[in-house]
C-alpha cells in the first residue's frame, strides 16, 4: 500500500519527528525546509509499507551524521545525498528499489523525503530505531544481523568515501573520523536490506508514527486542548518533569554535540531538580540525583504549553518545559540490545527499568 | 627492459632503502623479510623501466602508512596489500599491469616487492618520491597533477575504505584518521598511474639507486674501506655532522611518530651540537641552533663505523653516528614543490637551500 507525502505531510513528519529526536537527531526544521523544497520541485513522494516489497527488492538508507550543533551552520550544498546514494548503488552493484529513514527521529526523518523526492523512488514507512540515537551501530538491523558495509560517505565539497567493516561498531569509529574530517558532519548511505530483511529487521510504521505525533500535536494547538497530554496519549509516554531550565552545559567534541540541561521544578515538582544528560540525543534523566528514565527509553523536552519539542542545542535558561518519558520500540528491550544501547554502554552503572514500569510505582 | 629481484637484491634494496628512508619509512627489516618469504614461496619479482609501458598500461602503488613506531610492533596478517590492490582495482574497473612503490625508502621500498611476487606482477623501477615523506600528498605524482583517488586501504582485522577526495592534501587528512583507527598502521593502494603519466611524474630508477646504496655498502663492508665515504659517493651526499647521540625524544602522536634528537660532537666537531627534529621522517638539522639542512632533501642518520642507517625509533643514547645530508632529486626544488614538501610546510620560517650549495660555501 502507498500513499502521498505531500508539503502537509512532511510539516507533520518533522514535527513528529522531533518528539522521536529525543533532543538530537538534529533540528528538523532546515531538514523540513530542504524535503518541502525537493516536493514542490520533484511531486509528492510515494510512501510504501514493507509488505509491498518483494524479499529480494533492495533497499538502502540515506541520513546526515554528525554533530547537529554543526548541522544547524552548515548548509547542505544540495548533491551530497544523491552522491552518497550512486556511490552505494554501484558498490553494491545491484539496482536500489526503495529508500528508508535509519533514523526517524530528527533530521533524519527528512533527509531520506528530499533524495526519495530528487530520485523519485519510493520511501518505505520504517525505520532502524523508532527515536534517534547516536552512533551507527544503534540500529535494530544491527541486532538482527545485517552489516552497515557498504557504507558511503558525501560532503559538500566533493570528497567521499566508502567504507567496510567486519563490524557495525567498527564502522562508527572510522565513520565517525571521517565526518569530523568532513566538517562535523557527513551525508551517509548505508544499511542496504532486502525485503526479507526489512521484514524482520526494521521498526515499522515509523514514518506513519512521527506523522501522526505531528498532526496530533497540531490539531491540538488549533483546538485550544491540553498539547502535552495529546502527545503522551499518542506515545503512551508519561511527563516525568515540570519545571524551568536553569542551566545548559554543551560542548561539542569528538563528532558529538555533549552535555547536560538541568530544570528546576515547578508545580508538582516544586523543590526538585532534574538533570538530563545527552551524546546528541539525550541519554538519562536523574531526579534529585536518582536516574529514573534511561536509554532506550525517550527522553524528550516539550515547551510546556506549545508542546514545541525542544533539541539539546536550542535549549536555553529560564525555558518552562515538561520533560517526557516515553516508551522505547520493544525491539530495543533485550538483553542483546541493551548490549548495544543500554545505559552501561554510555558509562552509566544501572540496569535498564522501562519507564512505563517505574511510572506505574 | 627487465631484470630479477631475488632474495639477495631484496637484501640491498632493503639496506639502501633505509638510507632513502631518512630515519623514517619504517623499519624495512620486517619489510625485508616479508619480501624474501613472498620471493621464496612464489619466485622471483620482475623488475621493469618505466620504458616498456605503453601509454595507457597501468600501475598502482601500494605501501603501508602510519607510525613507523607501530609498523615495528604489529605484525600484518599477510593478505592486507592483495586486499588493498583488489580493492582499487575493482574500483578503477581496469586491469593492472603493473605495482610500484610510492615512497622507496624504508619499510615501502619492499612491499611492493612482497605483493609482486604473491601476484606474479612486474614490479615498476620508479618511486614517488626517491626517498621516504610522511604525507600522502609528499608524492611527485601529486606535483604533476596525479590523483591519490581512488585510495584503497584495509587492515589486518579484514576492515577496508576506498577513499575519493578532491585533492590529495584532503586525501593525507581522511586516510591519517583512518589508519589512526586501524591501530595506526594501514595497508593503501593510491596514485593509479598509466605510462604516459609515469614518464612524467615518477622518479625514475629508484628501485635500482636503492639497490644500488646497499650493494656498495655491503661490499665496502667486506672489503674493510669506509662505509660511510662510499654511500657518499653514492649518493653525492655529505657527513653534516659526525658525533653521540645524546639525547632522543620521541612521541606517537595523530598517526606520526615525532620527535628530536641531539648529536654532541666528537672529532672536527667537537664542541658543537646537532639537533635533528623529525615527523616520522628526519625534517630538519640545526647546529648549534642554526639549520643547516632542511627537507627536502634528505637528513640520515648511519652508525659511524658500519654505515649502517639508523631508524628514529631506533635512536638510542650514546650511539657514535654521523649524519649525512644527501640532495633529493631535482623534482622536490621548485618553488611549486617546495610548497609542498620545503621546511615551511612543515612549520620552519627558513628559505630552503640545497645541501650541496651550503657544503660548497
Amino acid at each position: 500500500m502507498r500513499r502521498a507525502i505531500g508539503v502537509e505531510q512532511v510539516e507533520d513528519i518533522a514535527l513528529g519527528a522531533a518528539v522521536l529526536g529525543t533532543g538530537g537527531g538534529g533540528d528538523p526544521y532546515i531538514g523540513k525546509l530542504m524535503a518541502i523544497q525537493a516536493i514542490q520541485d520533484h511531486g509528492p513522494v510515494e510512501l510504501a509499507t514493507v509488505d509491498e516489497m518483494a524479499d529480494d527488492d533492495w533497499s538502502v538508507s540515506i541520513a546526515m551524521m554528525g554533530a547537529p550543533t554543526v548541522i544547524v551552520e552548515k548548509v547542505p550544498g544540495g548533491q551530497e545525498a544523491a552522491h552518497a546514494f550512486r556511490a552505494i548503488e554501484s558498490f553494491l552493484g545491484r539496482p536500489i528499489k526503495y529508500i528508508y529513514s535509519i533514523e526517524a527521529g530528527g533530521i533524519n526523518s527528512t533527509i531520506p523525503i528530499t533524495l526519495a523526492a530528487q530520485l523519485r523512488m519510493p520511501l518505505l514507512d520504517l525505520d532502524g530505531m523508532g527515536r534517534a540515537f547516536p552512533e551507527i551501530q544503534m540500529v535494530t538491523h544491527n541486532l538482527h544481523g545485517i552489516t552497515a558495509t557498504p557504507f558511503t560517505m558525501a560532503d559538500e565539497k566533493g570528497n567521499s568515501a566508502v567504507l567496510s567493516t567486519i563490524n557495525n561498531r567498527w564502522m562508527e569509529t572510522f565513520a565517525r573520523s571521517i565526518a569530523v574530517n568532513m566538517g562535523a558532519t557527513a551525508y551517509i548511505a548505508a544499511y542496504a536490506a532486502s525485503g526479507k530483511e526489512q521484514r524482520v529487521a526494521a521498526v515499522p510504521g515509523t514514518m506513519t508514527l512521527a506523522e501522526t505525533i505531528g498532526r496530533t500535536i497540531r490539531e491540538a494547538r488549533a483546538a485550544h486542548v491540553d498539547v502535552v497530554e495529546r502527545i503522551c496519549a499518542t506515545t503512551r509516554g508519561f511527563v516525568i518533569f515540570q519545571g524551568k531550565i536553569v542551566d545548559v552545559q554543551r560542548r561539542t567534541v569528538a563528532g558529538f554535540a555533549r552535555g547536560e540541561a538541568v530544570v528546576e521544578g515547578t508545580g508538582k515538582d516544586l523543590g526538585h531538580k532534574l538533570a538530563v544528560q545527552f551524546q546528541n540525543e539525550n541519554l538519562v534523566a536523574a531526579r534529585d540525583g536518582e536516574l529514573i528514565v534511561t536509554v532506550p527509553d525517550l527522553i524528550t523536552i516539550v515547551e510546556e504549553d506549545s508542546g514545541e519539542p525542544i533539541t539539546t542545542e536550542a535549549l536555553r535558561y529560564g525555558f518552562r518545559v515538561n520533560v517526557l518519558g516515553i516508551p522505547c520500540h520493544p525491539h530495543w528491550r533485550t538483553d542483546a540490545a541493551l548490549a548495544v544501547v543500554g545505559p552501561r554502554y554510555f558509562g552509566y552503572e544501572v540496569d535498564y527499568t522501562p519507564v512505563e514500569t517505574r511510572m506505574s510505582r
